[in-house]
């Protein structure tokens, strides 16, 4: 994993996992670095989210700036003691750094309801903030990690100005996905400079282009929560959007944020299949947003595809009750994995219902859904349905 | 189960279902029956719901009028093809009944895409007309069944001009279960004379109230309909809302209509637990309804739910992600089973968790949302979300 200079990482063990993983991560931006940050829409958001929103706000440039993120509590629904707490951590963060808690911004993922060991915390951060280093993204990335099997990480250079500067970040996430304006926790960071209200429109549009195209569960966390981070201070900056280096750097972020949310649905629990819903020339964005996002959410959709049975009248019926307002099902036409499968609502004529369930054998599936009522598209990536989403989530808290 | 006088039923095996069970259904309306309806608003409709809607308007009153369901084949996704099925079908009771096939409505249930066996139907019609009986409900019951586990039925008596008549209904439904102003098969009878009108204004209503207040898992079907026949033909008759016995009549149709809607969720495709989401004190009714339908849909807390296990956040993030306009968790209030478990957004004071682990338990699972905003209410039935749901839909077509 390629570091990026100006940004330390550490991680340990505070215990606060049940299984005795690494579970406490702190990343250091030096002085002069700049953030942006997104966080979930849920109403019920956690008190680690209201703390970071508000520090996000009044970051002294000046001075080096901390994320803290622990897994295994999300301190949510935990009232006024999980704010105290979140407040707690940011203040444990500031004595071991010298500086001011306002510079920190607290993340949590985890188990609702259950109130943060703070003290854990505290007691672990004097030797965390010890082994800062450029080069711990990997222990980073597990040490977020919750229901997740593998660590998130990714990471490509990207040419500016005429030299190579490197773009790297880490996720997690694998149930109650899906994101809203949002993203499961998502770290990245690179060491171009970069104004902050750009860093933030490059952000948030990559968050539009790929978290927030992800759905395992549609169930929205309370947690979600993604950072860039710009560790530059040199005079060559990003300052325009007319810049041919805003481009670069903003299609640069798009396609980090896609690999990392399309990681998230490669390991979704119980996940035996990745799935790609395309849908296209529809009437409007919004009418392929609601298709994509009612098949690639229904539980009979996700059920044959776990089965890799191309049950097609399923998928014709999600979209039929999806809402979409400019819909004739007479004009639909279903390719999975570039088999035709369904035109004018009933079967294609070129279908071969042997072939089809042979190439959903397969791990990757595209399900492709042409509208045929304008230019309209959306694409979401999503997973399938398995046993092991079930015991996966009925035995989580055991 | 009791007799509705006029109405008549017989259910056969003719070979549509793979395992050799009844499969088609016949129901005749005396002359002078008035029928009412409602039918599913996906999009993507089967040509049944088609031809019944278009039959529904032209029924000639004076004349024996007809019901012929199938099971085992939902003749949706046939495009063309299909449509000349379902009118074949009708053809071949009006060729059997000596009389017209616009007083005939056809209803088919079952897997998607495949094409009618409509020689099947026609050779098992003249002994399916030969054994019409007014005593065949519990027949009529098992033949709508697909993957339901036990046939639905319910009777009650009204008292209406002073002397009983009987209200008589089933349904069937286990699993592509969330009607959307209409609902899985099912249709109700009674002896009384009611106007056309009125019976659709009660209807409608009463599958506001039940049908549309069930889901197992989002999906709504391609083939959703309800149907509901008043057979009397006598002077003293339902002719006005002012009326009592239209109060009285109104309130055993939704009353029956409900108790049918929960013997789905009861048999709900895998399904454990019969839960009643009970959100209250809303700002307004969509508020209400929009939590109410993202606790019951929501994955992790259907496992939960599997599990016996109060993870109340669960609850909460779903709430929270609802869309409602009006919603502070802080002024939130959370019940289970009568036990308090959540208030202001965190744990409430007097919860215990063994307690409510243990209340759990049981089959029947009350979570009620006191949203403190206001005076609005919604209820949703729902079921959890078990290895045995993924089961029957992974292997449905194998």
């Amino acid at each position: 994993m390629s570091a990026i200079t100006g940004l330390k990482l550490a991680a340990v063990a505070a215990g606060i996992k049940k299984n005795g993983n690494k579970d406490l991560v702190l990343i250091e931006a030096v002085a002069g670095s700049t953030m942006a940050a997104t966080f979930t829409q849920n109403k019920f958001c956690a008190a680690p989210v209201h703390v970071a929103r508000e520090h996000l706000q009044s970051i002294d440039k000046n001075a080096a700036s901390y994320l803290l993120i622990n897994a295994g509590n999300a301190n949510a629904g935990t009232g006024e003691p999980g704010m105290q707490a979140a407040r707690q951590s940011c203040d444990a963060v500031a004595a071991v750094s010298a500086g001011s808690a306002h510079n920190v911004l607290p993340f949590s993922t985890g188990v609702i309801g259950e109130l943060l060991p703070v003290e854990k915390i505290q007691a672990a951060l004097p030797q965390l903030q010890q082994a800062l280093t450029e080069d711990a993204w990997g222990d980073a990335a597990a040490g977020i990690m919750t229901t997740d099997t593998v660590p998130k990480l990714a990471s490509r250079c990207v040419e500016l100005f005429g030299r190579r500067y490197t773009l790297t970040g880490i996720s997690k996430g694998a149930g109650m996905i899906k994101p809203n304006m949002a993203t499961m926790l998502a770290y990245m960071a690179c060491d171009v400079t970069v104004e902050k209200h750009l860093l933030q429109e490059v952000l948030s549009d990559a968050v539009r282009r790929s978290f927030n195209r992800i759905t395992i569960d549609g169930d929205t966390s309370t947690n979600d929560a993604c950072v860039l981070i710009a560790t530059g201070s040199e005079k060559e900056a990003i300052s325009s959007k007319s810049q041919a280096e805003f481009s670069v750097f903003h299609e640069a972020v798009c396609a980090l944020a896609l690999e990392l949310a399309q990681l998230i649905i490669k390991d979704g629990e119980g996940a035996t299949k990745f799935v790609h819903v395309d849908v296209l020339n529809g009437a409007c964005e919004a009418d392929c947003e609601k298709v994509a996002y009612a098949v690639a959410e229904s539980p009979l959709v996700k059920t044959a595809l776990f089965a890799s049975d191309p049950n097609w009248g399923r998928i014709l019926a999600a979209a039929g009750r999806s809402g979409a307002e400019h819909l004739d099902v007479e004009k639909l036409t279903l390719h999975i994995n570039e088999l035709p499968v369904s035109t004018n609502g009933g079967i294609a004529a070129d279908y071969v219902e042997a072939d089809v369930a042979e190439a959903m054998q397969g791990r990757d599936i595209r399900v492709r859904l042409d509208l045929n009522m304008g230019e309209a598209a959306f694409d979401v990536w999503t997973a399938d349905l398995s046993h092991d989403y079930v015991s996966i989530n009925a035995d989580y808290r055991s």
